[in-house]
């Protein structure tokens, strides 16, 4: 590993970086421990001591020491600078930074930067009422929740991108570093281009501990750890060390290398568009967890060991001594010199911090929100199809959508804001057409008989969901627009992540001072009934499930029907701020519904009667009920099964596009009013719902309604093979004759009238499950089963 | 990277290696293309063709290059080998040679080796009532389906771990090595003892393309490769080329030696105990996708391109140049020199078999529960808390349970089949007393300042859940036992594993012939309500929900609410086979209400009602129901209240363990009946429950009782922090006060007799809110609550 061997500082210079430093210790102690005395004025007593101690020591001194560093070289250089912090337990480090440079008061101006503010400072943090311990959407600076392990450096990557002149300096944590999701995301290099996107500069914090154990990188020795990050494509630096003064100097001459070598790989690139991909500078600092701290408590090390994860002493409310060990550590960062008697930062601190938005607790980009502009949105007339009557077509949803996010991505190509991401899916997916105007971010070897690569590429694919999901989040985070397109199934790999970028939106929902970001979009395409070929494996509708437990605030859920709707429904997201939005629609070719007036006012109202399949004039006998592309075809099949079998049944057709309208208007912003719910779905009529997923969902959102005790849901129970796409719907009795029967089952009297039909029903299935074991695929008349037009129908 | 130059073969085994090589090829296009004519006796016609081509070509022929030359080295060595496939889309090559060894026909005699067994097997393949198109556990031979790429790694590790006698031949997909999971497996090898566990041979199989993209590892150039491979441990080995005959002489020689230092490092730690970690030797073979496939298809590269990752020959039954093409693709391997006229593999190939459980097809570790021996369970009532009556202790449930894990551990040293996994919180949950008897398993460097590191230690802690749950299932798989602690929120990054594990179960428990393994059990402790110290990000109990999905045969779902329960829980799901067990349980201190007799018998039934704590003999006025530790605090803490101020409501306290007993008995098998459900939470009356999670899932699993109108939960609503515990409950309204006003708003006519007492519980919750918000901790009479002793409880 390189080591820069200059001592750059003058001996004044280090004396006001350790002073900063010693400052930022300062302010993180005395979060963690203290209720008031911030200062120090009196001799600690017990009553300044917070009754439950909560907050993480160990990572927070090396963070500090990064953060007086990437000041001065931010003040040197006049550098844009983002902070994204993967040990984000290190929260105290991020407060105290902050409220040192200002940016923490002017957000908060109920805590200034004097001992009143320092107290309240102290106060609030992991208090009841005050901030989280972690670093989280309160703390100005930040776009990067540290709660969870390992997407610093895909958040970090996704910031930069078509930010060409901003760096992120990303910490990630050598605990972190052993999850999965963070030792892909090193590979993020070879989708950089150095001309038009900023960089990344990763710093691998190896103090060496987790919670318990030592990490494994801290633990392979160098020449293996060497290799490893060379193997990721990085040239690493090695600052080492546990003497300050030694640190501070191979600290601040390797900075002045990196970035060096960062504006050197741009220069190069811009000056020779093909010059090949460049190792990118890192730095590896090794230094002692809970660096400063207690070195040794109760006879045991405590200092450079994982004792020093979270809070080193922990009875200094029960122990004098350990009351009086805290005092003594506190005081050795001699706070008299780094604070004046109204608790101002001195000025030879102040003096240390960049101007303005050039705080990394200022910086614009991460209040992306304040940076964002709204995408041009082509109309949608261009790109909708002709849908002369219900049952139109066939045409392939996505394919159609892909034509449009080509327009999208290329009406807004010189505002340079939007960017698609997919697992190696997106022409699997059918967006294919994107290719016509850019191509697939790409900076490593190219051979001749490749297609769409470029350095320049504004679609994103890597065969990690996890990397992808850490770009398109960093990048909205930063205020641009995105477009997520997965295979269903496997969008599970990211819960977890989602998890935390809807506990971040609800929370930056109450913070005024945050501007709201471009929601984060799901097309969830390839779905459940569509994996036929790929088989149980690739079955899965729960990511609904998943995310409707999140704020209802912030979750939306769509089920386009049909080609025209997914249109709507996607530009209507595309606009969004601050939801997740989770489309869920096929790509084989099926038939439209609805024309494109008629599919937008569907998807605004979100629900509705489709009246030219429904033969309910006045009282309907029976609602039947669809959401999803699949269920809905099934729906209409059975529907012109009973109005030929049955003609004197009244059936009601409805449609849900908008899921979460199914729930109560008290518990979701989109939820229906019950007198609404009751006159479309009635209080007393059986309903039966084909539904996309698993089938107690819509259960779930309904069981409030009068009329739920009526509610008879089909749906994904998890019977699932490589077979045909009938068989698919016929083993989860989500199939037209199932359906068609369980109104049989459910019209009080119908039975006993339907008795040859309902056989009949019962003989189709057995013939069509015949035909496909002999066959090996559906019989024609379900393949091309049009819907019957009526006459009157919408034309 | 390492290249072997030797030439070890004569001509005669390069043509009789190559001749079984051209076998699997033949067979593996014959299940993906034909339904009939499968040794291609006439020529071939459109109806021979498959309506719709299901399988995956590009990975295939380098699937069974490995497995003809793996044969070779188990029968030279006598190998114990398994053969782990991560691009498990390669299905038809598994099906191929487990059909040619002999094990497929042995598991399955329908489809025999044979002509007639032949044509079966093409025909059964992605087809309706056949065998999925990926790696499946319909496959003998395969503990690892292949649909979600990114575990193969992971797997084969948990599968070696104390079978110090197998070597797993491990594919990595380069495709699969760009997801976040596989990325972090490879540090696997620092937890590996080579005295007393077997060995992994990671072969990366650098076929250079995805679905629609190349990969990154194949382009980012040899050195770097080199690099990160080494980084990660290993000594890398290169097979490349297109040349058959090459390939075959260089694979050879490069197993002999891998296989050669295997057993040296094997060796080496043998003799010597304290010898230090050395490199594994790995593979990395370069072979084109698509190999031998078609070169060109209508004008376009296919061989070697991602083109051929599926169906190279899309058109066969439209186009008869595509027919032909195929015709001449398949006749290219000269099946007649490999199959006599009855379709028996010719004796050259037989030859070449190993033998009995040596074929990789009939290795019984692939087959766990044939080899799986129960655990050794000692006795509860060493280990049982004293609860002389309800509300003793206080306990810490997860610490006594660690004295249970402790002695199971020790009581099943010998058999070396138990192992403990978790992301570095082992001891963090409080299971710590397992360091007594064995290490955490650590393979790197040590220092003098560690503790309980050993290189045969039986915990397994890596901060990568998706790494601890791949092992786990490996070694489940193989059958043995396990233990998976978690953070809650944190098991989401393992839901799409679950998915997967879950899907095997399915259909494993359908194959007669695969015997069952132990279950999957996993202890989510440091649960939603204990987080108040990590704050929202650490606050999510929806894995609960994510399960429940799953088919209700092999999801269990248990809440003991202390720590006898607890116990009696971990004992009856460390005895089953074939579930995944989730246990959420506490790991603070907190007051036990069951002693070890009461404890068994509730978890026996899963719920019943807790008579000490009910005054309703004859009818209840009310039903309290809970669910999970902190919820029946709350609710009992609720009846104390209630109790005391309106002494002449009835109240009917009723606990629920097992989660699944709530649903009806025709959706779970441990659902209770009807009579038994209404029996204890009545049909008419309302029932108040206070359950552990996301409320939704209680109304979920009883939307069909009776009673369910009547039945109002309060849970977890997403209203989380860095607070102190009893403000967590405030804020999802599920404290103790709460639960006493909906026992008012919902018994008729109590709100009129309780105006008082109402406003009692209004003024404490805003009483304990301000001390709270001022204090920073909850008041002593919440902190240090307990249940009054009644006259005749129990004793």
């Amino acid at each position: 590993m390189e080591q820069v061997a200059d001592k750059p500082l003058t001996t004044t210079e280090v004396a006001a970086l350790d002073a900063y430093w010693r400052a930022a210790n300062y302010l993180s102690v005395g979060q963690i421990y203290l209720l008031r005395n911030a200062l120090l004025t009196k001799p600690l007593q017990v009553e300044d001591i917070k009754p439950r101690l909560l907050g993480h020591w160990g990572t927070t001194p090396g963070l500090n020491m990064l953060y007086v560093h990437l000041n001065r070289v931010i003040k040197q250089r006049d550098l844009n600078m983002m902070y994204v912090i993967g040990p984000g337990h290190g929260g105290p480090a991020i407060a105290a930074n902050t409220w040192l440079e200002g940016s923490y008061s002017e957000t908060y101006p109920d805590v200034p930067r004097d001992e009143h503010g320092m107290n309240h400072l102290f106060r609030q943090f992991s208090f009841p009422g005050g901030i989280p311990s972690h670093v989280a959407p309160e703390l100005p600076g930040s776009i990067h929740e540290g709660g969870e392990l390992g997407y610093s450096l895909s958040h970090a990557y996704g910031a930069v991108l078509d930010n060409p002149d901003l760096v992120v300096a990303c910490v990630i944590g050598d605990g972190e570093a052993e999850t999965g999701p963070l030792a892909a995301s090193w590979h993020s290099n070879k989708f950089i281009d150095p001309r038009t996107d900023g960089a990344v500069l990763p710093i691998l914090h190896l103090n060496g501990y987790k919670i318990a154990n030592p990490t494994v990188l801290a633990r392979i020795g160098e020449d293996e750890l060497t290799d490893l990050l060379q193997g990721y494509g990085y040239l690493p630096y090695l600052v080492a060390g546990d003497d300050p003064e030694l640190v501070h100097q191979s600290l601040a001459a390797t900075l002045a290398r990196v970035l060096d070598e960062i504006a050197d790989i741009q220069n190069e690139a811009k000056a020779d568009p093909n010059a090949p991909r460049r190792a990118w500078p890192m730095i590896v600092l090794r230094t002692p967890k809970g660096w400063t701290g207690p070195h040794e408590v109760d006879g045991v090390l405590v200092e450079g060991t994982w004792r020093a994860h979270q809070v080193p002493l922990s009875g200094v409310r029960q122990s004098p001594e350990h009351l009086a060990l805290l005092e003594e550590w506190m005081r050795s960062y001699r706070p008299e010199e780094l604070f004046d008697e109204t608790g101002t930062p001195v000025p030879q601190l102040l003096d240390q911090v960049p101007d303005g938005d050039r705080r990394m607790g200022s910086n614009p980009h991460a209040n992306g929100g304040l940076l964002s502009r709204d995408l041009e949105l082509p109309d949608l007339s261009a790109y909708a199809v002709d849908v002369p009557h219900p049952g139109s077509g066939p045409h392939e949803p996505t394919r159609v959508l892909g034509g449009y996010l080509r327009d999208v991505m290329q009406a807004n190509k010189q505002e340079r804001n939007f960017r698609v991401f997919g697992p190696d899916e997106t022409a699997s997916n059918r967006l294919g057409a994107l290719y016509e105007v850019t191509g697939k971010a790409w900076n490593a070897a190219v051979l001749s008989t490749d297609e769409h690569l470029a350095v320049d590429g504004r679609v994103m694919e890597i065969l990690s969901e996890h990397t992808c999901q850490g770009w398109l989040e960093g990048y909205l985070l930063t205020g641009r627009h995105g477009w997520f397109s997965c295979y269903e199934a496997f969008v599970h790999l990211v819960d977890s992540m989602v998890n935390q970028h809807a506990k971040w939106l609800k929370v930056t929902r109450k913070l005024a001072w945050r501007r709201p970001i471009p929601s984060l979009n799901y097309l969830l395409t390839s779905h459940v009934w569509q994996q036929d070929h790929n088989g149980f494996s690739h079955q899965d509708p729960g990511f609904i499930d998943h995310v409707v437990n999140k704020k209802a605030e912030v979750i939306r859920v769509y089920l386009p029907p049909d080609t025209n709707t997914l249109l709507a429904t996607a530009a209507h997201c595309l606009a969004s701020h601050d939801y997740i939005n989770v489309i869920v629609a096929g790509k084989q070719p099926q038939a439209s519904w609805l024309d494109q007036e008629s599919a937008e006012l569907h998807c605004a109202r979100g629900l509705g009667v489709w009246s030219w399949a429904s033969n309910d004039e006045g009282e309907p006998d029976v609602v039947m009920a669809s959401a999803g592309d699949v269920p809905t075809l099934e729906t209409l099949a059975a529907v012109s099964l009973l109005r030929e079998h049955l003609p004197e049944l009244k059936i009601r057709v409805v449609n849900v596009v908008d899921l979460m309208r199914l729930q109560p208007a008290a518990e979701h912003p989109h939820g229906l009013a019950d007198a609404e719910y009751d006159a479309l779905f009635t209080t007393d009529k059986p309903v039966i719902f084909a539904y996309h997923g698993y089938p107690w969902l819509i259960h779930r959102l309904t069981y409030r309604r009068t009329g739920h005790d009526n509610l008879h849901v089909r749906g994904y129970k998890e019977e699932g093979t490589t077979t045909t796409p009938f068989d698919m719907v016929v083993r989860n009795d989500l199939d037209r004759f199932h359906l068609a029967m369980d109104v049989i089952d459910r019209v009080p009297g119908l039975a006993q009238r339907a008795v040859g039909f309902r056989q009949w029903l019962i003989d189709q299935r057995a013939r069509h499950h015949a035909y496909i074991l002999e066959h090996g695929d559906d019989l024609p008349e379900v393949r091309d089963w049009h819907w019957p037009v009526q006459e009157g129908d919408p034309s």
